[in-house]
């Protein structure tokens, strides 16, 4: 078993103990992926950890089909139980529930009721306590090694973006875009490339939309978000750009989030609270008359998700710590005319920050050095 | 709003109201949108239909970012409910529960435990009822217009396929093979493609591992599992070719899938139980003596999603359909060697079965026609 699995799980089952859990159920995601160096997607099938408090043990339950791949990848040494396509994994889980005599079962938020309905039928009386904050707060500070990760998977990213702006022209599609960027992501060593989000023009103005069939006229603002992983770890950027000459309301409108960017990440130290992040960059924006625009929280953290802890938002009076790292990524969308958005990655440092995305800020094309 | 999704929601109105159940949740996915046209992916953010049994009124609740995106998209005429990021959505469906008087709610089995522990914080007492068979005992049955989605989409499938066979050459990566497939298929008008898997090697014993850095060399066999989807419907397609010569072990093990296969698909017609496909094709493979390495079921149910009813195992009774679509794959794997799989997607028709993936079936790539 790693070190650093070791680590975790004896960390997790101390936690247990605490809050009386007598055991935890982790399912196939991030949390598996945190405690074991492995995870996978198997559909409908059930792959989860189960991990008894009391003991050294540590189990993992999956379809038969991922029998070899786990043993090849997992970082943690399992008793490894498989199941057939036919047979319910949810009487195996119970069986170990019952065999561990568990009163208090610790389970993720994200734990599908079928789930829980099936272990109630099958044991009867049991309590179920949602763990999320207990994982989430080991993950939230992250070590030197995972920063390196993000690190890296920002430098990927940027290479990406850069790429992906040297193939702008006109009538060039949105998609065509985004496939490239992935592609190139994948070339430069990224393990995965969770998302590769290219708008123009008024798509510009709806966050979160994906890439369309929509073609790049002159004269477009041309938002790239584009997610990047590296060994498990994500790194998330977004620049605006526009194809030729900007309008002057581009201008200004970028020129109001690239400030109220600025003012959020020079604030960025240990001790400030999420919540004072999410202010400076929403004053700059409210004071501009732009506040009904920026229709989302300023950002949130990265790490195994996309989105993860801590959120940085006008309610989170979380106060940062060393190694916790996140997105800033103020922006103002102008719904039937555009967006935009820029948003880079920080992590807390003992004294400040370290922005772990280097990337010019422009509306101008050139300024990337394409 | 559309006649289809009107007839939609009133029979599952009915059907809440057979079953007493007095308001439904539905998340975003699947089922939001069969019922709606409609759906999204919002990370962690809610975003669900809440259906009250008793009166004509739909609700969307969403988050502010998807506001203007719904409007455009939706297929129904529903109540809209933003919410902002530092508001807690579960205030707002609790308080629609509280509304209309809701002491059953019907919600899917994949509801993250979360919602269903805030949901019950917040109103009490209240009984939870699992509506997943209701919605897919819906959705099984396909009509014309669906089953011509996944037609649509099989055929985009077929040539995407028959083109990454035209770019195998010595050296060429398995990433590479999977993105061109990929790229092609939305080229062709794909409207996702959920997954492109592309395995070479000793790769091809691992089922559902995704393409890597591996690169082809003469007498690799060569896995292409790929989803596409058109409309919101996917096809699910599997052709094992070898680069080069075939050996006799690749051709002795190919010709019993596909002996296999054929005798699972001539049977499929209205009144068969699911059991006895999987039967009829672990019976050849069985009979050959390679049981042991068919280590999954035969097939799954396709349409909106890649794997739903009707499952196509052992243990399943359930007779087919006029209107049921699923694969028939059978496969051998023999761990650290190679595997086969052949995979296609059948409609079960009025009195037999059309497949809808025309494509053939060879370890020779000349034999399809590149």
């Amino acid at each position: 078993m790693e070190r650093m699995y070791r680590d975790r799980l004896k960390l997790v089952k101390d936690i247990f103990r605490l809050y009386e859990i007598d055991a935890g159920i982790v399912l196939a995601g991030p949390n598996m992926f945190y405690l074991s160096g492995y995870t996978a997607s198997t559909y409908e099938r059930l792959l989860c950890l189960f991990i008894p408090t009391y003991t050294d043990e540590v189990f993992v339950i999956a379809p038969k089909l991922e029998g070899e791949r786990i043993t090849e990848n997992i970082g943690i040494d399992p008793e490894i139980i498989l199941y057939r396509d036919h047979e319910n994994p949810i009487h195996i889980l119970s069986h170990l529930i019952h065999r561990y005599k568990v009163g208090v079962l610790g389970i993720e938020g994200c734990t599908p009721y079928r789930y829980i309905n099936g272990i109630e039928e099958s044991i009867g009386r049991i309590v179920f306590k949602i763990i999320d904050e207990h994982l989430m707060g080991m993950r939230v500070t992250k070590s030197e090694k995972e920063i390196s990760y993000i690190r890296k998977a920002a430098e990927i990213n940027v290479e990406a973006i850069i790429s992906g702006l040297s193939h702008l022209s006109e009538g060039v599609s949105e998609r065509f875009l985004s496939n490239y960027i992935r592609e190139k992501a994948f070339e430069l060593g990224a393990d995965d490339v969770p998302f590769t989000i290219v708008q123009s023009g008024p798509n510009t103005s709806k966050p979160h939309e994906r890439a369309g069939d929509r073609s790049i006229k002159k004269g477009d603002p041309i938002l790239f978000d584009i997610g990047v992983a590296y060994r498990g770890y994500v790194s998330d950027i977004t620049r605006t750009v526009v194809y030729g000459e900007p309008s002057k309301m581009h201008t200004k409108v970028f020129d109001i989030v690239k400030r109220a960017q600025a003012r959020a990440l020079e604030a960025i130290r240990p001790g400030i609270a999420a919540r004072e992040i999410d202010e400076r960059a929403r004053n700059v924006i409210e004071s501009e008359g732009f506040g009904k625009y920026f229709i989302h929280r300023t950002g949130h953290g990265i790490g195994i998700e996309v989105h993860e802890e801590p959120y940085i938002t006008s309610e989170n009076e979380v106060r940062l710590s060393k190694g916790m790292v996140f997105t800033v990524e103020p922006g103002i969308y102008l719904p039937g005319k555009f967006g935009i958005r820029i948003e880079d990655d920080i992590a807390v440092t003992k004294s400040g920050h370290e922005i772990l995305t280097i990337i010019p800020k422009s509306l101008y094309v050139r300024d990337y050095g394409v």
